[in-house]
């Protein structure tokens, strides 16, 4: 049947997000490096959407800048409620007769799964108006309950407040996400009126209006009620990455890595982890991240945008930034920085080192407190260092430079001219000795420090 | 009725503190960057006391020097119990007629709003001859009971050892905290016996014989038990340091701050953040530092004594020390230090960098690896650097040095003398080639390697 | 009693662990720095065996490596159970006549006292034909019970498939672990049979036997159920390693080390805390390191085969390597790197620095971005500093050399010759002024900036 969907997502955005007390738009808070909007693009996407159209109010800029090309947007202004929302798409989607899904750009993480079943049930036989998803939370507190019977279909929807006891003890509860085919949904939304206390055009009043007609309306029920949490502080954004990290830690560890101390290591929505990757404590994964088997990744390392190869070690006190890549068994050590540049097979870089913008052939050493300089105030420019290389400690390589093959770099030197193969390149001044200087200056300084502490 | 309050603070800080195993006092012992004592001295003073008296013991020496002239102290010696620890502060409170607040230096976040209410209440109008702070905790254990009717008057304090089923079941405790008129209190102690196992005279015992005396005695009750949490080991310091982080982070979350990973966030009790601002994994701030808003600090970032401004970034691996003030739209990247240091507007320090006793221009680029020599053994010197500047990487810039404006700064270069405005300063041998000479050591190395593994 | 123990220790290890889908041997997997196999092997140490078996099936070769001449080995292939594991190992120990305690290479953290009172309990008077280690979980789930009297005395083993209501009320588990008399055990093995669904023969079946015998056997039960965890998975690894961290974190806080945020400290097997110590949060101790008192190991630090004096500051981010010592009083500070290297007293190191295979006296200087140049891509050298010295920011030491006492070595100097006491030691080019020169590149560069732009 997923072969045959044909849909339109409606994704609503239009709140203000006023407990986030910010002024990025409360849908583009990222949470393990992507935004939920994002998030919930992604799942809306594997499913191939006919059309997408994102219902945006306040920060509207923010948002379609956000979305580029990847989905239309309309205007929601004034704000009326989640069925006044929904209706602003019907200009977008004038035509569509597909099935239409309902998301909430703060319910980030919603799975494809569960819309897809959302969509079906909206295409079965006993052909619903309209599908809403429910969910059964461990405490149903103040949700809008869903009253089904045991096929699912729905016999009514009511708000907490107008529940009855029977009603309350029913802990299928209303998320608020929704399915219907467009016709249908264009219909019974203009049939739903603003006759409550805040005035507003509720979205799930449709399921009464059509149940009313003697329609049938279906609840599809996710078993996992964190699919539906809503996310309106930063209190709630950092328990959805909690949650989102925690889950990711036990999938890596199930697929074959080693985490010391799971609690730790913080992954990205996109992070590639290959089986017997050991990570150790206090590890943080940017976006772009894969990591080959038998690599380890030591405590405190900090990587985004980087490819790590077979058995490679990194860190510990290692940040690969984009474009790095570790080729196998290479090795980067503590405070050692890595941007845009390849370090060759077997290379290590393991000390207090800065490479950017440079290729590192395979076997060749960079020294402690070597700096690759790579920015002129205006360009950034290359450095080559071929295989073997040598580069002694406290070295600047300035680019555009050379490094041959195993030539050496003596230590200390700032290498402006390109070194050939197996030529030994040292820029150093003389050795200038000045015996009993030392004891001198000691001699003035002790004296003048007591001065001052005299005086 | 605050602005009317008259009282006196007696703090009880005798004990030993020997399941601390510590040279150090336990009330010294530092929460969120702030000792304990200096954690309740805050909470007392910002009540504007009449006097401040701490009961010392051992240690009495570390307690002067840590209180300075912020408090008098009375010496308990020998150590007969809190009724006889409270009688020391008598002397020094001679003539005094307010209220006394008792607390102890090892429960330390009594809130002030909590000291504020039980010295309202030894003012209201059924005159109490003391108030007790009571609290409920979960799990009341053998604490002792406070036995009161419904308007919190005490008719009973009871051990728990003593306590009947009836009372046992009343789950009231008391904090051994209290506040009482001086002249009701001093007269209440002479009363107290010591006729009890441990031969000590207990504070708690001046309720019953108030009681006894057909005088009033109230409760006044904390909703929140963590509140009257006594520290005795380093365990217990843990608890109320991971406690009062919690508390912060849910403070600064709702404040609008994002914590990717609030858990590993590590405050001071003086932090301040401003909205909108965005903390990375494992960042730990030291007492002193200020966040504008818009700002980034990014993973495993240490900050102390810190001003970071308008959206300026911070990390990762950013170490900020006392003095660090970087202005809107700095940046301080990985492996960088900044001490008794100004990076100006716009400016630019990102990787492996040493900024000691310096001043950074606005737009001004620090490369990589550069270091200011502040230091000459005895004295500390002075680094300026203008507007715009550009100091290439690896350089070491010698204090007092003044790089000016637009100046460009040769990498590697040890720079001793100022460099002009617009000027270029290098420093640099000549680059010494010797074609072939690495291939020939190459040789050497490895016919020597190959012996040392034979013999 | 426990000096006339005379045991052999039997551990199977022969499982695939195919759930941690590693190519390494489940037993191997490191928890706390050290593998489960040696954790197990440690406590049986302890007690001191007369013999040790290992039954190896697949990865031998790996766990024959890691064990080397610790103890014997015997290859069950194929594996057809417990019982059949352990009669592998009769061989080994023919003629053999003690006790025989049998252990599983994944249930590594076993206590040797809970070792010993089960051979204890096979030596009583009523000298039982085999002892079973047995544990009460929180939730008994489907482990095998051991039906016991009130002294201890089994009347019944069952699987959980086949136990009726009462025996599943019964809480008490069959860890699988057991001891037993060798000629017992041997006899007793021979006897079980493999009609059971895996048609395996299993240890268990023992105890049934030896009481169809008329023979007494005994349960043993721990109190502490962790203590009999297997682990079959990276996330249970993880678990243990946890479980494992929590009691020793609260372990050194009971000894009197400050932990701020115990939770965020990984310590390794054979750590060593003095009291006094004082841990910020993030820190990382890798084997073989020993702390002494009143040191502060500061956040982001991490330590392997160190050793740090008293009263020594140690980080933020500083990287202990194995060799590093630390004397009394030695400062070493952020992004530095020690490795076989000794630091005087009052010795500092306070910034990006590399000490490699050096030795820096007492009250010495080691300036921000120095580099001890120690290995020449085939030899390592050795640095030697003299006390009091003060090595000038940015330079590099080329090994071998020595500095003397009291000397001074100009910031940015390579030195490659000895340096004499009291001597200052300059390497450094001449200050190269060009005036305007910076101006004029900066006219040009912004033109072919705009340049590019366009183009």
């Amino acid at each position: 049947m997923s072969q045959t969907r044909h849909f339109a997502a409606v994704i609503l955005a239009a709140g203000k997000g006023t407990r986030m007390k910010s002024e990025l738009h409360k849908v583009l808070h990222p949470i393990a490096g992507r935004s939920m909007l994002h998030h919930l693009m992604a799942s809306v996407d594997s499913l191939s959407p006919d059309h997408k159209v994102v219902v945006v109010g306040a920060g509207r800029e923010q948002l379609e800048q956000a979305l580029g090309h990847d989905a239309r947007t309309c205007l929601q202004e004034p704000q009326l409620g989640t069925g006044h929302a929904v209706q602003q798409a019907q200009e977008q989607l004038a035509g569509y007769s597909g099935d239409v899904l309902i998301m909430y750009g703060d319910v980030p993480f919603v799975r494809a799964a569960t819309m897809g079943a959302m969509l079906d049930r909206l295409n079965a036989d006993d052909a619903p108006a309209a599908v809403v998803l429910a969910f059964e939370p461990e405490d149903p507190l103040a949700y809008g309950r869903v009253i089904t019977d045991d096929d699912g279909r729905i016999s009514k929807m009511v708000e907490f407040k107008d529940a009855d006891e029977s009603e309350r003890a029913c802990h299928l509860c209303n998320s608020g996400l929704m399915a219907a085919k467009a016709d249908d949904l264009w219909a019974l939304l203009d049939r739903v009126g603003n006759d409550n206390a805040q005035g507003e055009y509720y979205l799930p009043d449709i399921v009464n209006i059509a149940i009313g007609d003697g329609r049938v309306c279906a609840a599809v029920t996710t078993d996992d009620p964190n699919e539906v949490a809503g996310i309106n502080s930063r209190s709630e954004l950092a328990a959805a990455e909690a949650q989102w990290q925690r889950e990711q830690r036990e999938h890596w560890m199930a697929e074959g890595a080693t985490l010391r101390a799971p609690e730790t290591v913080f992954f990205s929505y996109d992070t590639e982890l290959a089986p017997d990757v050991t990570i150790e404590p206090n590890v943080v994964f940017g976006p772009g991240v894969k990591v080959a088997s038998g690599a380890t990744i030591r405590a405190f390392s900090h990587l985004e945008g980087a490819s790590v190869g077979e058995g490679c070690e990194v860190g510990p006190y290692a940040r690969l930034r984009p474009g790095a890549v570790m080729e196998t068994g290479s090795k980067v050590g503590n405070f050692v920085e890595m941007k845009k540049a390849v370090l060759g097979e077997g290379a290590k870089a393991n000390h207090l080192t800065y490479l950017g913008d440079a290729t590192v052939g395979a076997g060749a050493n960079i020294g402690a407190g070597t700096i690759t300089c790579n920015y002129d105030g205006y360009f950034k420019h290359q450095t080559t260092i071929g295989e073997r290389a040598f580069i002694g400690s406290n070295s600047a390589l300035i680019a555009p430079v050379t490094i041959g093959a195993d030539a050496i770099v003596a230590a200390g030197s700032a290498v402006s001219r390109d070194v050939a193969p197996g030529e030994l390149r040292m820029v150093r001044a003389e050795q200038m000795v000045k015996p009993g200087w030392a004891d001198r200056f000691h001699d003035t300084m002790k004296k003048k420090k007591a001065a001052a502490k005299k005086g």
